[in-house]
């Protein structure tokens, strides 16, 4: 399961249409023949989908169904920012080295000291 | 650097604050304090922080430097997805095997299919 | 000029299938019959569209053409907030209402005190 | 009541700080201050947050508590679409000349027209 992000990384940078990725056949060709806002679009309704997927999970108590729902709109998102990654030059490696990176340091203690002083200094 | 997702969603886990997580010194404890609104917000927010950090990485002409604030912009919008998939009681594993499973099955042509079809469906 | 927010209001609400708006040849009453989330997931996406026209616009040395695409994408978001209202039963004289209630106090100062308030309580 | 958005675009743009707007005590100068990223990221924000109070509505039955919870919302929506048209050199009544001009040629029609042909030739 854990190299899956790199997997469908490599499988959507294969699709891309300078690579040969035939846009009539391929999703991701076809957003990628559309270009950067069409992709990025799709990251900010992908989130707007999250989020009502979530709001929607804890109305229904956190039923299975309704959770299966959120894993799948975060798969989306997920998705579409590896096809944005692609786009942009970069892999899911490059995020998650960061990740990991921040992590490495101090546990996440570096991402939180980063935040709250982000948050005292820059408010809402 | 695989299993950083997984890696990474287990110590959010650990800093719930029903895990004993501390809001005063633990960001992720802190956000979940203040309930469901604040994390999914900030999906919606990083999710907009994306968008505009893409634009300026072309706007750049994919320079080194606008490509880094890409990818930690990026590593933002998945942080926070993982701090909600935990506040949900979901885990990364379960998007992985989501995103797995779409791409089994056919190379993610199942997933082409599925959004082709939505497109003609629903349109815009 | 000035009531064209009100007028259109009335327009859509005259539109939704309930008033006997049809699917078929009216798109707010397309929209409508495909329920809150198709609704709502145009709020996030017209948004998504604003912030890139935006970015757009200043990397285009805010050009005629560029501002116009702004202005476009500014009308997509208000309209969707339209149809979003009429749909919860709600009207945009209760958000201008809302609006001239803040400023009506204070000259926005209100506004100002509330949100810079939140801003050192809750940070980013 | 018209008028408002035109009353409050103007205060909007006596705020900014070439006009001699105070970041230290308006919201609006602060906010212009911090630049393009810090107004568009607030629109993406504004966004998910009348998502979330929408979802809340429906969810509460459009109780009366949960209306105004929409309404104000919407208010932070409408209210950060003039602070961004003021920082980009545009005007309320620029947008609302642009609603007027679809909804004068064919009642919304012409707005219909050109989304569903969108819808059919972009899909999702």
């Amino acid at each position: 399961m854990s190299d899956i992000l790199n997997q469908i990384g490599e499988v959507v940078e294969s699709r891309a249409p300078a690579k040969g990725g035939d846009p009539e056949t391929s999703y991701v060709a076809h957003l990628m023949t559309k270009g950067d806002d069409a992709i990025l679009k799709k990251i900010g309704e992908e989130a707007s989908e999250t989020i009502m997927a979530a709001k929607d999970a804890r109305a229904a108590g956190l039923s299975v169904d309704a959770q299966k729902k959120l894993v799948a709109e975060t798969a989306d998102l997920w998705f579409h920012s590896l096809v944005m990654l692609a786009h942009f030059g970069l892999k899911p490696a490059d995020v998650l080295a960061e990740l990991a990176r921040r992590e490495g340091l101090s546990g996440l203690d570096e991402f939180a000291a980063r935040r709250m002083q982000a948050s005292e200094k820059n408010g809402g």
